[in-house]
C-alpha cells in the first residue's frame, strides 16, 4: 500500500501496520545480534519497538515524505531512526514516571529493574547515531545534516518537556494555564511523535519553506489533539488502552481534564483534590515495595513503626483507589471530559486546516494524513 | 600554558587545570540559563562537570591534538563535548550503580531523585549533538564527520561495557579473567576517558593512519592503568579519593583486585567471598528505605514481618561493614594489591612505548602525555 499511488479510499490501520513493520525490519538491521554483552542487552532494545503499537511515527514519516513525491527507500532509515529514538524515550520517561504498564504489559524496568532499563534506553540513543551518519549514503550529506539537526532539537526538546513536568510534579504546581499544558505537551511528546516526523519526512522529499512551515502547524496541532485524546483514554472512558487506565491520576500527570477541573471545583473541594494528587503512589518500583505495602496491612509493623513508615512515605498515606475513585466524581461533576473532547476537536480541525494549506497533491499517503487527524479524536486506543 | 610551545618541565596540574577551565567555558555556552523548564533543569545539567575534577578529558583530546600541531581554538569544542558526554554518563552510571558520592559530594540522584537525573543525563546526551553539528564550522565537514562517527561509537562502547558489568552483576558471575575485565574497562570507561579524546584530539589537528593506530594504543593501555589505580584507590589505600571508599566492594564491582583475590583464595573462602558480594547494599536510594533500615533495626517490626522483609530484599541480609572488612583481609591475604599494581604497570609501560611509536615532535603538549602516563600508576586521587 505504501508504494501506491491511486486514489482509494485509506486502510488506516493497513497503512500504519505496513509502516510499522518497514520500520521494524530496518531497526532489526541497527541493532547487532551481539550476546557478548549479555544475553539480553541487544535484546531488550527491541522489546519496546516489538511489543503491539500503532506505528504512528514512521506512518507519519513516510506519508509526508511520499505526499511530498518522495520515495520509500529514502525515507525508511529516518521513520526508522524516529521509531528507534522513541522507544528509547519510552523506556526512560517509565522509570521516571514510575509507570506500571507499557503496551499491555509490565514496563521494561518493572521486568529487569532500573539500572538495565536506564542503560538499553542509552543503548538505544547511543545505537540511534550510525543511521544518521550512515543516512548521508542514502539521503545525500545535505539532508542528512538537516535531519540531525531536527533530531538534535527533538531530543533536546523531548527533555526539556520531561522536565516541565517533573519540576511540576516536584514543586506540586497545578496553577496551570491550558497554555502551559499545551506548551509542555508539544515538547514532552509533539516533538518527537509529530514535528521531527512530519519535519524529517519532508526534508528527505525535498519541499519549499511555505509547505514545510504548514506541515509543521499541522503537526503541532495534530500533537495537541492526540495527546488530548490520550489523556481521555487514560481515564478508562473508551476502548482497549495499552497503559494502566486511571494511571495519569495515579501519576498525578498535569492533563487537560484536570487542570480544567481544578479550575471549575470549589475551592475546599479543589484542595482535597490536590491533596490526593500530590500523595504518592503506594508502591515504589523495587522488588521489596510491594511485600513493605502487605507488611503494612497486615498489621506485621508495630503502630509506632507503621507512623513512622507512613511519615516518610509522603504526605501521610499514599493514594487510595477510593482516592482515585474522588477524583473520577470530581471529573465528572465538572464535565472536563466534555471540556477536553472540544478542545481536542479544535486542534484536529487546525490540524485539517493547516494542512490544506500545505496543499499536497491528491495521493494515497495524503489521504493517510487526513484519515489519521480524523482518526486522532475519535480512536479508542 | 596550553598555548605555549617551549620545552619546560611540565606542571601536569596546571595543565589539566587549564584544559578543564576552557572545557567548563565552552559548556556554559552550550549550556542556556533558560529557568522555563523549572528552576533546575540546566542548572543540574552543570552540576557535575562544575564539581571539581580532574579535566582529564578534555586535557587529552586538546594535548592529543596540539601535539600533533593542530590549534587550541580548533579543538575546544570537541573537548568540551566529550567532557559533557563524560559528565552524562556518569549522571545515568551512578542510579544504575546505586553511587551515593561523585567527587566528594552525593550523586545527583540522592540530593534530586532518580526520575530528575535520568532526565537531567537525557538532557545532557541531547545538549552534546548540538556542538557536535556546528562543528562544520569549526573544523571542516570531513573532519566533523569523522568526530561525530567517533562520538557514535563512543556511546554504544560506553552503553555496553555497562551493559557487560550490570549482567556479571545481575547474573552473579565471577569466573572471570584479566581479558574480561580488560575488555569490559575499555568499553565501560576507556572509550570514553582514553580512547576518543585522544583520536578525536588527533582527527581535529589531522595525522596519519600510523600515527593515529600507535596513539590508539596509547590511549587503550593507559585506560586498563588508569582504571586499575581507580580500583586500587577505591580500597582506601591510598590519598584523597572522590567516592566512596569501599564503594567497589559495597557495589561488588569486578575490579581486577577481586577477581584476583578470587582466582587466588580457597575454594571454601572463595565461596564465602562470593556470598558477601552478591548481597544487596544496605538502604536502596529511595527517600524512604533508610528509615525502613531504622525500623528493623530499632525492632519495631514484628518477627514474621522482620523476616518476609529480610527474604524480600535478597540473599537474606544485606551487606554489613563486617563484610566489607573480611572482604579486605582476603584482599591483603592474596597480595591482590601487589597483583593490580604490577598489572598497572605493566599497562603504563605498554602505553609509554605506544607513545614513542607516534613520534611526536618535541613540544609542552608531547610532555603532557608522558606525564598523565606516569601519573597514572602513581596518582593518589
Amino acid at each position: 500500500m505504501l508504494s501506491a499511488a491511486r486514489e482509494v479510499a485509506i486502510d488506516l490501520g493497513a497503512y500504519l501496520a505496513e509502516a510499522r513493520r518497514l520500520a521494524i525490519e530496518e531497526i532489526r538491521r541497527f541493532v547487532p545480534a551481539d550476546e557478548a554483552m549479555g544475553p539480553i542487552f541487544y535484546d531488550l532494545m527491541l522489546d519496546y519497538p516489538l511489543r503491539e503499537a500503532k506505528g504512528l511515527r514512521p506512518a507519519l514519516c513516510i506519508a509526508t515524505s511520499r505526499a511530498l513525491g518522495g520515495g520509500l527507500e529514502a525515507v525508511l532509515p529516518s521513520a526508522a531512526i524516529l521509531e528507534l529514538y522513541h522507544n528509547a524515550f519510552l523506556v526512560h520517561d517509565d522509570v521516571e514516571d514510575g509507570s506500571e504498564q507499557r503496551r499491555e504489559r509490565p514496563t521494561l524496568h518493572r521486568e529487569h529493574g532500573v539500572p538495565i532499563a536506564i542503560n538499553v534506553g542509552d543503548g538505544m540513543l547511543a545505537l540511534a547515531l550510525q543511521p544518521l551518519l550512515d543516512n548521508t549514503r542514502v539521503v545525500g550529506l545535505g539532508k542528512s545534516l538537516r535531519i540531525m539537526q531536527t533530531i538534535a532539537t527533538m531530543a533536546r526538546e523531548t527533555a526539556e518537556g520531561q522536565a516541565i513536568e517533573l519540576a511540576w510534579i516536584r514543586e506540586r504546581t497545578w496553577n496551570l494555564t491550558d497554555a502551559h499544558y499545551e506548551r509542555m505537551v508539544l515538547k514532552k511528546t509533539g516533538w518527537y511523535s509529530f514535528i521531527a516526523p512530519v519535519m524529517v519526512g519532508a526534508i528527505v522529499a525535498g519541499t519549499n519553506s511555505d509547505t514545510l512551515s504548514a506541515l509543521r502547524d499541522t503537526a503541532e496541532s495534530l500533537a495537541i489533539a492526540f495527546q488530548i485524546r490520550d489523556d481521555i483514554l487514560n481515564l478508562g472512558a473508551a476502548g482497549r488502552y495499552g497503559k494502566e487506565i486511571n494511571g495519569d491520576l495515579w501519576e498525578a500527570k498535569r492533563t487537560l481534564i484536570l487542570l480544567h477541573m481544578m479550575r471549575t471545583l470549589a475551592p475546599a473541594q479543589r484542595a482535597e483534590a490536590v491533596a490526593i494528587l500530590d500523595r504518592p503512589r503506594p508502591g515504589v518500583s523495587i522488588a521489596w515495595a510491594a511485600e513493605l505495602d502487605a507488611l503494612v496491612t497486615d498489621g506485621d509493623l508495630s503502630p509506632r513503626g507503621r507512623a513512622r513508615l507512613e511519615r516518610t512515605r509522603g504526605n501521610g498515606a499514599a493514594k487510595t483507589a477510593d482516592d482515585i475513585a474522588q477524583l473520577l466524581t470530581c471529573i465528572a461533576s465538572t464535565a472536563s471530559l466534555d471540556y477536553a473532547r472540544a478542545v481536542g476537536d479544535e486542534y484536529a480541525r487546525r490540524a485539517r486546516e493547516a494542512l490544506a494549506r500545505a496543499a499536497l497533491r491528491p495521493s494515497v499517503h495524503h489521504q493517510f494524513l487526513h484519515a489519521l487527524i480524523d482518526f486522532t479524536t475519535k480512536r479508542e486506543h
